[in-house]
C-alpha cells in the first residue's frame, strides 16, 4: 500500500475519483461526435451505439484525468460501467487505466472479482499480467491496474492468489467488508452465534490476509472497502483493523460526508482514501453552464473544469475535516 | 429457467461443459500455430503471447463445442480464464459464447459479478444488451450469455437489477450459495445467532429473489450455485429451495460424484445441472494418444474426440445415477 500512501501524501489529498461513466453522464454531443469514426470500424450496424459510447467514455475520462491529475492521487474506474457496453467498453476501461497511469495516477480497478482458488488465480492476472511461454522477465500488463477490489464470499483460497500477485507486482487489493448500499445489511450485519456481525468476522479475516505484507507505512497490501454511509461502524473498524487501509466509497452522491468518514482515518490522518464518482464526473450537470448547442469540445471543457472544481472542493473538505 | 430445463430434457442430459481454458490445457502446437496470424495484428510485440492464447482459446473451444453440441444442453465459460489474458481474452470469451449459442447451446456465463444497486444495473447489461439512443426494439447483445452467475454479498439491491434484466430478456441468473472450494466454509458455514448457517440464510434470500419469476416447469429465474463437494448440504438445500434450480460445480476434477449430486435433483430428476470443466476439456491429456509431433489440427481433433467421450461418459453416469 506504500505507493498509494505516498501518492496521497504528495497530493495532500486522500481522495480518489471514480471514473464510472454512464450514457447520462456523458454530454450527448460528445457521444454524437464519434458517429462517423465508429461507423467504419464495426462489422454490424447494431454495434454502433456501443462502439460510440466506448470511444466517448474514453474521451470523457481523458478530459477528467487531465483536469484532476495534479489534484488527486488516484482514480477508480468501475468496470461494470464498461462491461455494460460489451468488449468495446472493456477496451475503453483498459485504455482509461493505461492513460491514468501515464499521467502518474494510481489506478484502482473496481472489479469486485472473487472465485474459487484456481479461478481466482486467473483473475489475479489483472495484477500479474501475462507471461509468454518463453518466460520473459517483464510480463505484458493488459489491464494497467495498481489495485483491484475483491469479494470475500469464497474465503481464503479465493483471496490468496490476489495477495500473492499483489506482493509480486508491488500492487494492492481491497476486499469488500462493509459496502455502502442500503441492502448491504442483509448479509453483512447478520449476528453470528459466536458474537459480532458478519462484516466484523470478514474484517478479522481481511486483517489476517494482509498480515504478511505490511509496508513501510504500517499498512498491508490487503485493504478493505468500508462505505462512507456507515460512519460509526467505520470508526470501529478502524480500531479493529490497524494494519488495513480503507477504500471508502459513498461520499457525496450516496450521502457520505467528510465528518462521517473522519473516524475511518488513523490518528496521523492516514489509513483511508475516499471515493467520489458522480459528484465529480457529473459535476458539469450542476453548473448551469451546459447548453445543448455546445460543441463536443466545449462540452468536454465544461466536464473538465467542473470536475476539477469538484475534486478541489472535495480535497479541501477532506483537508479541513480529516486529513491533518 | 424454462429454456435451460427444456434443453436438458431434449438432450436427456443434466450436465454443462465448463469452457475454462488455461495455457496448460491447450495443446502447445495449437497456440504456436497462431504465431504468424497474431504478429500482424498487435501494436506491441509484448502483446503477442496474450493475443496468441486468445485465438487459441477460441479455436480450442470451437473444437470442443462442435464435438459436444449434440450431447450436452449447455456450456459454461468461466470469464476469469479469459480476463487473465486481458481484453483479447474477453473477445475470445464473447466469440465463444456467440459460437455456442449459434450451435444451439444455452450459454451460462460464469462471471460471479456483484455490486451495489446502480452498479449492478450496469453489470446486468450482460443480460439486457445495449440499446441505442434511438431506442430500437432489438438491443445489441455483445455478451451472448443466456445466464450469468452473481455474488450475494451486497444483498437485494445488488441482485434485483439482474433479476429484472433476466425477466425482460428471457434469461436467468445463478447466485452463489454454497461454493465447491475448501475455504468456502470460512464465511458460508458460519453459525448465525438466529439459528442456521450463513449459506442457509443466503439460500432463503435466493428462493425469495426468484419468487416472482416461476416458470412453467416450477423453477424461478434465480438459480443457486451449490458445489458438488457438499452432497448432504446440497440435498438439504434441495428441500429448502423448492423453486430454485441448482448449478452444481465440482463434479470430476474437484471430487464430486454423480452419487454425491443425486440429492440435488428433485423427485422428477430435474432441478439441477452439473458442471465439469477440466474433466472434459482436459480429457485429451489422459488418453495416452497425444504426441508432441502432432499437427495443430491433429491435436485439436484429439481434444475434440476426448471431450466428446468424456461428456458422453458424464451424461451416462448422471443418467444412471440421478436423471430418471
Amino acid at each position: 500500500m506504500d505507493r498509494l500512501i505516498e501518492a496521497i501524501e504528495n497530493a495532500q489529498n486522500p481522495s480518489v475519483v471514480g471514473l464510472d461513466p454512464t450514457p447520462a453522464l456523458v454530454p450527448p454531443q460528445v457521444v454524437a461526435s464519434f458517429a462517423d469514426e465508429v461507423r467504419d470500424s464495426v462489422e454490424d450496424p447494431a454495434e454502433i451505439p456501443a462502439a460510440q459510447l466506448a470511444v466517448a467514455y474514453f474521451e470523457f475520462n481523458r478530459a477528467i484525468i487531465d483536469a484532476v491529475a495534479d489534484i488527486v492521487p488516484a482514480v477508480k474506474p468501475q468496470i461494470a460501467m464498461y462491461e455494460a457496453i460489451g468488449p468495446a467498453g472493456v477496451d475503453a476501461y483498459t485504455m482509461t487505466c493505461e492513460y491514468a497511469q501515464q499521467q502518474g495516477l494510481y489506478v484502482l480497478g473496481d472489479i469486485k472479482r472473487g472465485d474459487i482458488g484456481s479461478t481466482a488465480a486467473a483473475y489475479a492476472g489483472h495484477l500479474s499480467g501475462v507471461t509468454g511461454s518463453d518466460g520473459e522477465a517483464q510480463p505484458f500488463d493488459p489491464w494497467h491496474e495498481d489495485a483491484v477490489t475483491v469479494n470475500p464470499y469464497l474465503g481464503t483460497d479465493g483471496i490468496t492468489p490476489f495477495v500473492d500477485a499483489a506482493a509480486a507486482a508491488d500492487k494492492d487489493i481491497f476486499v469488500l467488508v462493509r459496502t455502502s448500499n442500503p441492502s448491504s445489511k442483509e448479509l453483512q450485519e447478520l449476528d453470528l452465534a459466536d458474537g459480532g456481525k458478519l462484516y466484523e468476522h470478514v474484517a478479522d479475516l481481511v486483517e489476517g490476509w494482509g498480515s504478511a505484507t505490511i509496508g513501510s507505512h504500517g499498512y498491508s497490501r490487503v485493504g478493505a472497502v468500508v462505505g462512507a454511509t456507515h460512519p460509526e461502524e467505520g470508526a470501529a473498524l478502524r480500531e479493529r483493523m490497524p494494519r488495513t487501509f480503507f477504500l471508502v466509497p459513498g461520499y457525496g452522491a450516496q450521502g457520505g460526508t467528510a465528518a462521517g468518514v473522519a473516524g475511518m482515518f488513523d490518528k496521523n490522518g492516514s489509513g483511508a482514501i475516499v471515493n467520489s464518482s458522480r459528484g465529480i464526473i457529473g459535476a458539469w450537470k450542476k453548473t448551469g453552464e451546459y447548453r445543448d448547442d455546445m460543441s463536443a469540445g466545449e462540452a468536454l471543457d465544461l466536464v473538465a473544469s467542473a470536475a476539477r472544481r469538484a475534486a478541489s472542493d472535495m480535497r479541501d473538505d477532506l483537508r479541513v475535516n480529516v486529513y491533518r
